[in-house]
C-alpha cells in the first residue's frame, strides 16, 4: 500500500538526486485556456521524463545484497531509461524489456545510459511475463513500472513539489492534470496532494481510444483498452489501470479527461511556442486537455504535468506544422 | 556604475516576479563536450529570455512620475518584450521600437504583451536616436537595453542564482559561457561572480563575424563590427560593446568565444534532444561554445547560460535537420 508517508520518505532518498522542475506560465496560455495554466515540465527532469523519480526511490530501497544482483524493468522506453540511469548512478547494472516498435531514440538512450536492452513484440508477447521470468532467471528484482509501492512513492514526489509550488502562485484550489498510463505517476500525485494540497484534484489525461482509466473510473471497475498500440502518445499505452494504482485513482481522481492526437501534437506545438519546452505527444495530453477540454474542468486555475519530452525530430517537426 | 550592491538590490525587487531558472545537466552532453556541462536556461524565463529580469529591475526602481508617464525601449526582440510584460504587469504604458527584419513572432508577441510597437530600418536608421527622441517628446523613460546600471544589475541576478545553484554542485571553479550582444547579461554575471563565486570566469560568447566583444577584449579597445545584420543570431547582433559594460567586462571575464551559424544551429538541436528545451540561435552560442570550442575552455565543468528561446517553427526545424 501506498502512503503520504513513503511519498515523503522517497523525497528525501531523492535529494539531491532529482531535479525539482519549475511550475512554468505564459500569458498566451492562460488566454487559450480561459483560466491560469501552471505547467510542470517534468520533461526537464534527468533522462527527460518523471521516470527517473520512481526509478530512484525503487532502486534507493534496495538492500545491499539486492544491489549486487541488480534490477530489472519493461517499458515503452522512459521508465527504461530512468531505471537505466538511476542503476548506473547507483552502480548497479540494469536489464531493460522494451517493445519492438518503441522510438529507437529510446532504445539507444537506455543503451547509452548503461542499460541491457531486450526487445519484444508488443502485439503478441506480455512484458509482464518476460519480465518476472527473467528475474527468477537471474535473481534480479523487478522495477515494475507503476504498480509498485515504491515507484508510486517516487512518483508522488512530483505532487509535493508542485503543491508547495503552487500555494507560492496563491493556486490551492483546482484541478491537477496528469498525463496517466497505468497510474503511478497519477496516483502517487492524488496522494501527495490530499496529504498537502486538500483543495487539489488530480485528474487523469489520455488519448481517445486508450482512455481505459476514463472509463474505469466512470464505471468504478478497471475496463481494459481494445488494443496494445497505434497512437502517439506511446509513453502512456497501458492495456489497464494497475491494481495497486486505481483503487488510489477511484478514492482521490476527478474524472478523467482524454484528448485526441491532433490534440496532442497542437499542445506540443503550443509548448514549444509558449513555453520553450519539448514535449512527447504522451506527456502533452494534459496540456491539450488544459486547453482544449476547457468546458470539462473547474475553477481559476489548473496546473498541467507535463510528463516527459523523448520526442524525436521527425515526430516533433510534424508538431510544429501546427504553428503555420 | 554597477556594483554588487545593485545586484543583490535588484534580486530584491525581482523576488517573486522572475523566474528562478533550473541548472540543467546531461550525461549525453557531458560526453559531448569533455567535461560536466551545466546549462541555465534563461528561454525558461517569463518572455523567454533573461530580459525580462534586467526590465523588471529599470521599471521597479522608476518613481510614481516616472511610473505615470511610461516607458521606451529599442530592441531586437527579447528585450522588446521583457520590457513590454514588465510594464504591462507595473500597470504603465510602453513604447518598444524594433527593427523592420525581427522576426514577426517577436513583433506579435511584443504587442500582445501591451508594447506600442514602432518599427525601424536597421541599416539605415539609429535606433538610439529614434529611441532617444522619442523618449524626450512624449516624457518617457528610455530602457535601454544594455548600457544601463539597472539593467546590468537584473541581469546579474542571473549570476546570483548560479552561483549558488553551481555551489550545491560542487561546482566552485571554471568558465561560464554567456551569450553576449551588448554585455549587459555577461558583464551582470561578471560582478555577481566577482562577488559570490570568485572561482567562476564569465566568457563572451557571438557569433563569428559578429564577434565585436571577443576582439574589444583581446585588443584592450572597443571594436565595432562591420555589419549590422546578416547573421541568424538576431538577438545578439549589436554594434559595440557599450560604454558601461565594456569596463566591466574588460577587467572581469576571459578571452571572448565564437562559433558559426551551423554551429549555433547544432547546439540547438542537442538542446532539443538532450535538454528538452528550446533556444534561438543567439542564445545557443553558449552551448555551442561548449561543445564545439572545448579545446580554448578550462577546467572540469562549464556553466552555460542559454540566453533565450524566441525562435520560430522555420528555423528551429532547420537546426533539427543536423540530428538526421
Amino acid at each position: 500500500m501506498s502512503t503520504l508517508e513513503m511519498i515523503e520518505a522517497a523525497a528525501d532518498r531523492l535529494h539531491g538526486h532529482v531535479r525539482e522542475t519549475p511550475l512554468l506560465t505564459s500569458p498566451f496560455l492562460d488566454e487559450l485556456a480561459g483560466r491560469r495554466v501552471l505547467v510542470k515540465p517534468e520533461c526537464l527532469q534527468h533522462t527527460g521524463s518523471f521516470k527517473f523519480r520512481g526509478a530512484w526511490s525503487a532502486i534507493s530501497a534496495l538492500n545491499a545484497k539486492e544491489l549486487k544482483r541488480g534490477v530489472i524493468a519493461y517499458s515503452s522506453g522512459n521508465h527504461a531509461q530512468g531505471v537505466a540511469l538511476a542503476a548506473t548512478r547507483h552502480g548497479i547494472s540494469s536489464v531493460i524489456i522494451m517493445p519492438l516498435d518503441a522510438p529507437q531514440l529510446k532504445i539507444d538512450n537506455t543503451r547509452a545510459l548503461g542499460g541491457e536492452v531486450v526487445l519484444y513484440d508488443r502485439a503478441n508477447e506480455s512484458r509482464e511475463e518476460i519480465g518476472e521470468a527473467l528475474a527468477n532467471e537471474r535473481g534480479l528484482t523487478l522495477i515494475r513500472p507503476y504498480d509498485e509501492p515504491l515507484v508510486i512513492a517516487g512518483q508522488g514526489t512530483t505532487g509535493l513539489e508542485l503543491a508547495r509550488q503552487a500555494a507560492e502562485l496563491d493556486v490551492d484550489r483546482g484541478d491537477v492534470l496528469v498525463c496517466c498510463g497505468g497510474g503511478g505517476l497519477t496516483s502517487g500525485i492524488a496522494l501527495a496532494l490530499e496529504g498537502h494540497a486538500p483543495g487539489l484534484r488530480a485528474r487523469p489525461c489520455e488519448p481517445e481510444g486508450f482512455d481505459d482509466v476514463k472509463r474505469s473510473l466512470a464505471t468504478g471497475q478497471i475496463q481494459n483498452n481494445n488494443a496494445a498500440a497505434g497512437n502517439i502518445c506511446d509513453a502512456i499505452l497501458t492495456p489497464q489501470p494497475g491494481d495497486i494504482t486505481f483503487p488510489i485513482l477511484k478514492r482521490l481522481c476527478g474524472p478523467g479527461l482524454s484528448v485526441t492526437e491532433e490534440e496532442a501534437m497542437r499542445a506540443m506545438a503550443l509548448a514549444f511556442l509558449r513555453l520553450k519546452i519539448v514535449l512527447e505527444p504522451g506527456g502533452a495530453v494534459s496540456l491539450a486537455s488544459a486547453l482544449f477540454r476547457k468546458d470539462e474542468i473547474e475553477g481559476d486555475a489548473v496546473i498541467v504535468v507535463a510528463s516527459g519530452g523523448n520526442t524525436d525530430a521527425e515526430v516533433f517537426g510534424k508538431a510544429l506544422e501546427f504553428l503555420t
